[in-house]
Order: structure tokens, then C-alpha cells, then sequence
């Protein structure tokens, strides 16, 4: 199955400012971070996913014949600048937090150390994939957290943005927790569970719902879902399926798995309308699924309510995130090298606080509870310190610096989370499978505490900075406005 | 450039339906219509767009050897179905609106007449494309329109739901009216301008800003846009790129095209800062183009308040349609063929009139004004009947039928707007470039009153029903209310 080249896949001002460091000789290398402000919809984390996609584009970087006589017509390149790109190739190095994690504001998820033109051509597309697919595994973590352990399947390819955005968005819905998608190829691809049933077509295009559930019963016996609402749910649809059902065992046959869909009407009545009638028949282990709109907020409430509901199926709402539908990852330089190889950190500055980045070359480490093993908070260093867990540690707000944490030596543990993933441009990660990623990811989320799980004003996890790296920033800050 | 196979790119149960139809020896033909009920963002209209990736995906459908292995797998298909799958190719007929075309709720988009079976399978990718590019079509209209007159450039790649977001999002994008994108791929694939010159990196990567916009002007002289907000936007970027252009102008060389770009900060007081500076300094015709988190609310606010830009990039809210991400487009069976060949009109109940469907096989008229050549409203006939522009014609609303038009016989025109696509499984349509389709667009909505392009509460155009469809409905609708 060929992948579309996706070389070309960048802004136009990566490949103007790769040729205008290119004439200038510049190819000294320089450290880009990618990270987020804000977790999407007012989450109290999010989960990143995509790495595996960025590798594969990051291995297959090549421009071809074609794309470098499209570039030529633009009239904007040198010939010189034109042959570079024919034979450019990624050498640089990748760290990046594996898929799957738990990660929080501010903190580089991914890291290119390389030369100036190769970490500026990569931005637009490695941005696109890690802010796409961490938006649908967070969003789908919510949706998931709502339904308190019943199944949520995938159904949104219909209403996703574009092919990819099904595909790609049914794996980060797999990452974030859902148990199947209704997307074959994903399916294919991902070796993920595929689901479905029927539609209201297939019911319509029988002469009555009962010829048409019976055909469906015969035919998967399995896997019996039955959609009860294209006509009237309680008064046909749950009645011909109850009387499916009944001649299903009347004549000594089981289903595997069977029950009910609901995909319209108030699906907290129906459902318990509908679990009424299956329990007096003695069809006690039907399962009622639901679909219709679908997002955390309705999902919570029918959960309030008592819905008699135990799988749901989601769509726009998931695929789409649609109350939040972009992740806001950013690429921002944080070093460039100097003649003598060293690291120059560097700052953007902004009015906004907020909007200030670290500088330097960075890692993670994620600091744990040693009892609970629970998350007490993130802490991005330099990438060459070090530190010892039998000693106390003193964690400070890097903006209000007066709130301060301190940590009892022998309490807590820690775990670098960013991992190396390229080597001068060699892959040296070997990305796990979408399903041991899924499960990695929900091992991830019992490490939150359930205050920062809640889909409502959740608790958030402090990310903070070494104090070496503090030092440094407060320095360029200065140094910055000085200059001003 | 290879696609990626798209064959498996539907819902499992399209799959599991298919291999009911078969098992049943269900070879009749049915006629499926795509349609949406809203028009997204509440605007007036929407603007159809995708049709050409659609040709492409019902022109590739073959099911691979492998993906039928994948199937195979499964367990839930037999060989006689898998066999059948293994020679599948498209037979039937497509009708469709062109693109570019400004489209209202409840038309059929795209009629799909085939054998249920292939009907079956090509529901999800066609609402797919369709559903995403119609929905960044009719977005970047909305935009376009705020800006009354400016250019608005598409550059959102980075915050699109994946790759494919990104290019056939850019697509739809130019569709709707944007002058350029940034994205080099879609530039390259539909032959559409780019656009974009420098980041903040590249201000970052030089000793001072003076040095970066320098550098940058001497490279790029016929399009030098400078990024004045890396450090101060009127202390230290506006005066610096004045100062460039002056040495530049000083040393007799001139520019094609030159001016600056704002990011962030309040871009009315900044734009009108700038310009005065920019003004004062003889440099009257730089540009100033804006960029930073815009929508067409925010730009009409801007262009209300006097803003002194003439040009802007547009990145989330536009590629992602933030505040409507979904285009909401359906897929439902219209008719049925019966054992003597006749389309036997089905039509599919719910509770909320909104959402009963309109039965048979059926065309659209567009009707317009003689005199001013702008829409009056669209009619939803059967694809046989015909109508006489001499003749008067009365229109009604299909649900609250009392409310009526005369149109005076000779006072309009009619335009049948659904084309034949496919043919007996053969292309016999030839999309226009991208291009042409962008101009044909500009036509279009020159057909439509003032009243119903407006951002806030515009006046819906009506779309009516034949009377002779309206009866038939009528008729069906009882029918089923007796069978309930």
C-alpha cells in the first residue's frame, strides 16, 4: 500500500528561509522544540500520539525529480539551492515522548537537534501529524473517562476531515481508549478491532423490520446488534427484535453476542424502556448499544441518568473533537550552535507571560509518587543533568516562584520520558504496536490522580523547571529586555 | 504520486450489509442522495466541493489481494462473498452538483443509482470527501467575504487533522476563495499559487532583527513580506524594516512586491501604527498583512475598526472550521427498483419533520430572476419531469405548504444543477481545475442576494419540492403512518 510522498507536504516559508540559510552558508545545527499551551477542551491532561507516522515521514524525506521541477516553476530557487534538494535527506537527531504518554503543557513532546535547514523544513509536517492525532487520543480519553468502563467504539469516518483524519484519527481513538473503530482500513493497517452492524438502509430495503432482522440473525449469529429505530423503537423496533431473539431460541440456537442499537430519540428513556421489555422476554445479557451525537458531556449525563446502555458508538464529536478541534502544538527554537559546537539557548520573548519559551537543550522527567505511584509532577532540565532521588528535591512554579513543593529524598521516583528516536538520521525507535500502545496509555492514565481526570475544571499536574534551567531563562529575559 | 488504496476506507457494517444483500441474491438497483440539513456556521449557503477526489476513489475501488486476506481474517465472510469482492468494480450511475457550486440544505449533492450492494459500499468515502471539502469551501467563503475584497491567504497546514486536511483542505480553500496557500503540496497537486516568506526562527537564527530582514530582502526582492513582532512590533520590527527598505530604495533597486507581516498584538492599533510609520517614510505602497488565530468574525471586527491591512493569513479556524467542524452531509436511500424495473420511491420517517427524506429518483432546478439573474430557489423534482419557463409556476414551501410564490411565466429562468458523473460505471465528466473551479465559484455566489452572503442571520434561500413530488411524499407518509 503506497503512501503518498508527503515531502512537499510544508509551508512555503520553510523552503524560502531553508534557501536563504543555504545562500548564507548557515548549517550550523539548532535545537527545535514541539509543545502545547493548553490541554484541549479544559482537559486536566492530554495523551500524544503520531510519532510512528512522523518516522515514517521523516524516513521517506526525499524530494523527486517532479518536486524539485514544481519548485523550479515557482521561479523563487536557485539551481544550486534546487540541487541541494535533490539530494537531501534527514541527518539530524529526534528525541520524542512515546506515544501514548501523558504529557502537559509546556513540555517538548518532540525534539529536532539538526542543521538549520533541516529542522525548518520538518516543522510543518511533523506539527500537523503530533497535533492532529493528540488531539483525537486526548479527546477520545474524555469520552472514555465518561463511560466509567462500558465500550466506546469508533464511528466518525463519515464526518472526518478528510481521509487521513479518518484513518489516522481512528488509531488515536484506539490509542486513547476505544475499544474498535468502524473503519476497515484502519482495521487493516493498525490490526485494531473493526465493528458494526447494520444501517437503516438495510432495514428499508427488506419489505418489513422483521424479514429484516431475521436475515441479520441468520446471517451473524456471532455479533447480532439490531438497530431498532427506523421505524418506532419501542413499538416495532425492540418488539420484532425481542421476537427475533425468541425464535432464535426457540429453535435451540445461540448468538454469541447480540442486542439492541438505538440511534435516535431520548436515548436515557428509550434505553430503559428498552431493557424493561428485553428482561421481561428473558433476554437478560442483550446488550443495548447507543449512538446519535455523542460527546462526554451528553455520554456523563446519561450515565447520571441511568441509561440502560453498556456500549456506545461515537462519531463526529470524537473524530472531528469538535468543541476543540485543533491541539495547538507549536515549534519553537530553543538553541543554536556556535562555532565552537556548544549550545547557545535561545528565547522568544512575548508579552505574554505565558507565551515565553525554555530555552536550551532539554529533557523531561516525570516524578512520581513512591507509594501511590501517582504523578506528583513533570520537571523539564537540561539534557545533561542529573539528579539523585535520595535527596530532597525542591520543585518551584516557574512564573510564580514563591509556590513551592519539596520532595523527601527516598519519596519519589523518576523517569526520563523523552527517548531518542533518531540518530543522525537513522531511526533507532522501534514504535510498539497500536494495541500495546493502547494499553501503555491506559497504564499511562492510572498514574494521573482521579482530580486531574475529571472532565470538569480538573486539577492540573505542575510542570516545572530545573533550577539550572530557571537561572538561564531569567538570564536571556534580561539580557532580552535590556536590549528592547 | 501514488494514493493511497481507499477501497477499505468505509464502515465495517457497509461490508457486513453487502454480504447480506449477496447471501440473499439482492442484485436490485437503489438510488442513495447525499444531502445536508444545515448549512455549517450558520451561513446562507454552503459551497459543494470534492466531487473530482470522489471520480478519483470510485474510478480506484479494487479490492486488493490483501485486503481481501485482511477480510478473510476476520471470520465473518465467506469465500462465495469474498470471491464476489475480489472482482468488485463500480457499475452504476452518479449524478452530482459541480464544484464550486453554492448549494442549500436538503438537496441531493450527489445521487448514487447502482446495485444496492455497490451503492452500499461507497456511502462512507463519499460522505467523507464530500462532508470535509464542502465544509472548508463554505467556511473560507464566510472568511472571504469578512475581508471584502483583501486577499486571505490559507495557511493552516499545520493545525489541519492530518496530511490529507491539509492538501484537499488548501483545495477547498482556494475553492471558496482564498488567493494562495502555504502548502507546497497542494501547490504542486492542483497547480494553485503559494505563498509565505519567513517564521520567527529566521529573525532568531540571525545576530540582530536589522540582519535578518536584510538578508531576507536582498534574497527575495520581488515578494519581501518582513515579520515585524519577533521582539517589539513598532519600537524594533516596523523601524527596522522601514530601514531596509529605504537602503534598498537608497541603493535604486526596487521591490515587486514588499510590506510587512503582523502576528500578533492588537492588529488594529498595530496595522494603523504601522501604516503611519510606513506612510511617513514614502513607503505608501507596503503592504501590511496579518495573521494570528483570525476567523471572519475577528476580521470583520477588524476591517470595522478601521484596521490598515490589506492582506491576511488564515490558519486553524479556517482548515479546521473551528467553530463548526463537521459538514453534517447524509447518505439515504431514496428508491428502490422493483422486479419490473421501476424506481419505487422509499422514503425514511422520524419524528422530527426536519429529518424525513425525500423520496424517488429526483433532480434539482435552480431558478432565477430574469432581470437580475440572482437565485429565487432551487426546486427538487423528479429526474423526469420537466417544466416551462413561459408557463407561470407556483412555489411552496414543503412544510408549511400555505406559504406560496408565483413566478410570472417568462419573468425566470431554470438551470437543471445535478449533472450526470458515471455511467454505467464509466466517467463520462471531466472536473475543471481547481482554478476554473475557484472562478466558477466567484460566479456563483455573484447569483445570490446580498441578503443571504451575510455573516449574521442571513436569509435562508428556499428549496421547494414539485408539487407532483410533494404528493408522492405526502402519499408515503400516510402509508406509513397506517402501517405504525
Amino acid at each position: 500500500m503506497n503512501r503518498q510522498d508527503l515531502t512537499l507536504l510544508t509551508d512555503l516559508y520553510e523552503l524560502t528561509m531553508m534557501q536563504g540559510y543555504y545562500a548564507k552558508g548557515q548549517h550550523e545545527k539548532v535545537i527545535f522544540d514541539v509543545f502545547f499551551r493548553q490541554n484541549p477542551c479544559k482537559n486536566g491532561y492530554s495523551v500524544c500520539a503520531g510519532l510512528e507516522q512522523v518516522i515514517q515521514y521523516i524516513k521517506n524525506l526525499n524530494f523527486t525529480y517532479e518536486d524539485v521541477d514544481y519548485l523550479r516553476g515557482l521561479g523563487i530557487f536557485s539551481e544550486d539551492f534546487l540541487q541541494y534538494l535533490s539530494g537531501f535527506h534527514f541527518s539530524g537527531d529526534i528525541y520524542a515522548i512515546p506515544e501514548g504518554t501523558v504529557v502537559f503543557p509546556k513540555e517538548p513532546l518532540l525534539k529536532v537537534i539538526a542543521p538549520i535547514m533541516e529542522a525548518q523544513l520538518v516543522e510543518t509536517a511533523i506539527l500537523n501529524i503530533i497535533n492532529h492525532q493528540s488531539l483525537i487520543a486526548t479527546k477520545t480519553s474524555r469520552i472514555v473517562f465518561a463511560a466509567s468502563g462500558d465500550g466506546i467504539m469508533e464511528f466518525g469516518l463519515r464526518r472526518a476531515q478528510g481521509p487521513d483524519a479518518g484513518l489516522y484519527g481512528a488509531r488515536a481513538a484506539i490509542i486513547g481508549g476505544c475499544v474498535g473503530t468502524s473503519n476497515v482500513l484502519a482495521g487493516r493497517l493498525f490490526d485494531v478491532p473493526v465493528m458494526g452492524t447494520h444501517a437503516h438502509s438495510w432495514i428499508m430495503s427488506f419489505p418489513d423490520e422483521y424479514t429484516a432482522f431475521k436475515t441479520y440473525a441468520q446471517m451473524y449469529p456471532d455479533n447480532c446488534t439490531l438497530l431498532v429505530d427506523t421505524y418506532d423503537t419501542l413499538k416495532s423496533g425492540v418488539p420484532n427484535a425481542i421476537r427475533v431473539f425468541q425464535e432464535f431460541r426457540d429453535s435451540g440456537r445461540t448468538f454469541k453476542k447480540y442486542g439492541i442499537r438505538l440511534d435516535s430519540g431520548d436515548l436515557a428513556y428509550l434505553s430503559k424502556e428498552a431493557r424493561k421489555m428485553l428482561d421481561a422476554a428473558g433476554f437478560l445479557d442483550a446488550s443495548i448499544c447507543a449512538s446519535n451525537d455523542l460527546d462526554e458531556y451528553l455520554l456523563h449525563d446519561l450515565k447520571m441518568q441511568g441509561a440502560a446502555i453498556d456500549s456506545w458508538g461515537v462519531g463526529t464529536n470524537l473524530i472531528t473533537s469538535k468543541d476543540n478541534p485543533s491541539f495547538g502544538g507549536v515549534y519553537k527554537l530553543a538553541a543554536i550552535q556556535n562555532k565552537e559546537g556548544t549550545f547557545v539557548p535561545k528565547i522568544k520573548i512575548s508579552e505574554n507571560t505565558e507565551k515565553i519559551t525554555n530555552p536550551g537543550n532539554k529533557t523531561i522527567f516525570r516524578i512520581y509518587d513512591k507509594t501511590t505511584g501517582k504523578v506528583k509532577a513533570d520537571l523539564i532540565s537540561f539534557a545533561d543533568e542529573t539528579f539523585d532521588t535520595n535527596e530532597d528535591m525542591l520543585l518551584f512554579d516557574p512564573i510564580e516562584t514563591w509556590k513551592k513543593t519539596k520532595l523527601t529524598g527516598g519519596s519519589y521516583t523518576m523517569r526520563e520520558i523523552l527517548v531518542p528516536v533518531f540518530k543522525n538520521g537513522e531511526c533507532i525507535y522501534k514504535s510498539p504496536s497500536v494495541t500495546e500502545i493502547a494499553d501503555y496509555c491506559r497504564q499511562e492514565k492510572k498514574t494521573l490522580w482521579d482530580e486531574t481526570k475529571r472532565l470538569f475544571y480538573p486539577h492540573q499536574v505542575y510542570v516545572d523547571l530545573s533550577p539550572k534551567l530557571y537561572e538561564v531563562k531569567k538570564a536571556l529575559l534580561n539580557q532580552m529586555s535590556i536590549t528592547e
